[in-house]
């Protein structure tokens, strides 16, 4: 058995996103302990870092050691109550993910589905806030990983706070690639993934909670059921008022490779970032609009990010085809997930991998292997 | 704000050791999807040097997506159900994680205290054991980081089996440091840490289930509780008999730095490993003993990896002695946890770090900041 080389490929599915050398540089600096004080400087920066790209105050802001499927459990695990009533919106695969995680916590899941492809209903939504006046959270996906589609989130944290509900909100493919604003909207919990829009390797989930949120979690009645997730230890780890308290050791290269790539977003601007990915998204689309192939999702709903088109009748193969682009071009595209499957491709323009030669490179590609 | 450059430490506490320019080097390679055939290949490869590590032929044995602590809460998370006895046997601070742990799957813990800086008592085990026909699972930590005592593995398990229990082994720090035989000791399942004698960055958990652990995670009565943890989706993920599930997202390029601090270990010969380790902790036990500071564990329990020194009475402000290895030798060690805070010193040599250089390189610094 030798070393893993693995193969140079361009990064446009669903995520992960291509790194830049920037940043992979930035991960194989040398390994410092997770409680050397330099290691707290580093900790201090990510979380001054992750409040602006979430746009927040929030004190409570920083990365779960763990993949977004554990960012997203932090948050249900931690606001969620045996007997709980969750409003969940579902449009795709991650608001079903957000069902099972409130089950898992003791919760009473009240769904809300939405056609796939389309953003979540606030009407619908209303009405179920109106027959469930004891609901204590609305939970929903701004930006669906499954299906390409942007909902409203500040209408439905605003819909949810008339009804006396706080709200959780699935960011993990939004953050850095779309308008999102923690305070100005009214988001309680959110958690993101650190291979999106943000384009840092995989492995990492960037959290925040409003005060409201905290406040909820330290007047639990019972212990959070996960001993890793309990945020009420993991405050102390991330703790910035002294008196840091061991809990796990942090992923330290990880966390190196994450602050380059918040400083990368820093450094271009969140606005012109969100501008980066809708202009470069035009032109892919007006790319695959010359080809005759159309996009799922309206394109006022529709993701810059994550360009979700219709496999055109004439394919019989579909596989077959994301095969050719992977081993005749090196480019990744993501497949149709859950109900979408064998419908639909998934082209992302997620963070570094948002570039003109990116979008050429990928028209290209497409181009060779429809004929 | 700038990018991160870290200190350049000589990383001897209880973990994270140092990590090798060729771990680094491998980390920072490309990301690929985590569907990539390429990556796929990974995955085998990856699972079959655990294997080798761990000294077992277990299907089930993977790299957790999360740091050790996860590693330990995915074994309880599954093979624990409400209701359920565990014997945990306590000697430091890892064994009481795992009583945190029982109690949060609504099992019933049964607690066996020893001494810190003792080993598992074989005897007490066998007398609650009887106490309690009725327990499921026997629990206790191979090698207690906290306390750097190794306690006797074989027998433990043996003694579990004849009273119908299966096991539930932490080798965060033992793995590829002392001897260790999953398959020869009947061990049910087991979980260790990237970041101590492999030598690898700090937040992957591998871990390994035995067939009658698979059964019992296959024929729960209830779901498991975390939706990230549960073995019985993630099978799907690193399942290598095709057909491979989508579960959560990979951390990439963590995965490749753990292929590489593998086949290091590999190369050298898992138990040329184990002497190495126990050859070089003589050596620095020489050395110590030579400036007259004792060691908290007797000889024949200690821990080559780690080696738990008395602070000297002398020695008024023992932070101060940990802040001066650090700024003036750039030399991590680490400080007492929980009952031994402010009494002992924990002193790492650990997979890369457990060289002859770092011996008397920590010998030496010891010695000019002990004066």
């Amino acid at each position: 058995m030798q070393s893993f080389i693995p193969p140079k490929r361009t990064l446009m599915g669903p995520g992960p996103s291509d790194v830049s050398p920037r940043i992979l540089e930035a991960m194989a600096r040398p390994t410092i302990g997770h409680l050397d004080p330099a290691f707290q400087v580093l900790m201090d920066e990510i979380k001054e870092l992750l409040r602006y790209v979430f746009k927040t105050e929030n004190k409570l802001t920083f990365p779960v050691s763990a993949p977004g499927s554990a960012g997203m459990e932090t948050c249900f695990a931690n606001l969620v109550e045996k007997g709980d009533k969750v409003i969940v919106c579902v449009n795709g695969v991650f608001g079903n993910r957000m069902v099972e995680n409130v089950v898992r916590c003791g919760g009473e899941a009240i769904v809300i589905q939405d056609e796939w492809g389309t953003p979540v209903s606030i009407n619908k939504l209303e009405e179920e806030l109106k027959a469930n006046p004891d609901a204590k959270i609305v939970a929903f996906v701004a930006a669906e990983t499954s299906t390409g589609v942007a909902s409203d989130t500040k209408a439905l944290c605003a819909l949810a706070e008339d009804y006396n509900c706080i709200n959780i909100v699935d960011a993990v493919t939004s953050l850095a690639g779309i308008e999102l604003d923690v305070d100005g909207w009214g988001i309680d919990a959110i958690y993101s993934g650190s291979q999106k829009c943000l384009s840092c390797p995989p492995g990492i989930s960037p959290v925040s909670f409003s005060e409201r949120a905290v406040k909820i979690i330290k007047d639990r009645q019972t212990p959070v059921q996960s001993w890793f997730m309990d945020l009420n230890l993991v405050m102390g780890y991330w703790d910035d008022t002294g008196g840091r308290s061991y809990h796990h050791t942090a992923p330290v290269n990880a966390m190196y490779a994450l602050h380059e790539s918040l400083l990368v977003v820093k450094e271009e601007g969140l606005e012109n970032s969100w501008k980066r990915h809708a202009d470069l998204s035009q032109k892919l689309r007006d790319g695959f609009a010359e080809m005759g192939i159309s996009y799922l999702v309206d394109k006022k709903h529709a993701l810059p990010q994550l360009n979700t088109i219709i496999i055109p009748d004439h394919i019989t193969d579909e596989a077959a085809i994301r095969t050719r682009l992977l081993n005749e071009h090196n480019l990744e595209i993501g497949a149709g997930l859950g109900a979408l499957a064998g419908k639909v491709w998934r082209v992302g323009l997620m963070g570094h991998a948002a570039s003109q030669e990116n979008v050429d490179k990928c028209l290209k590609a497409f181009k060779a292997v429809m004929n």
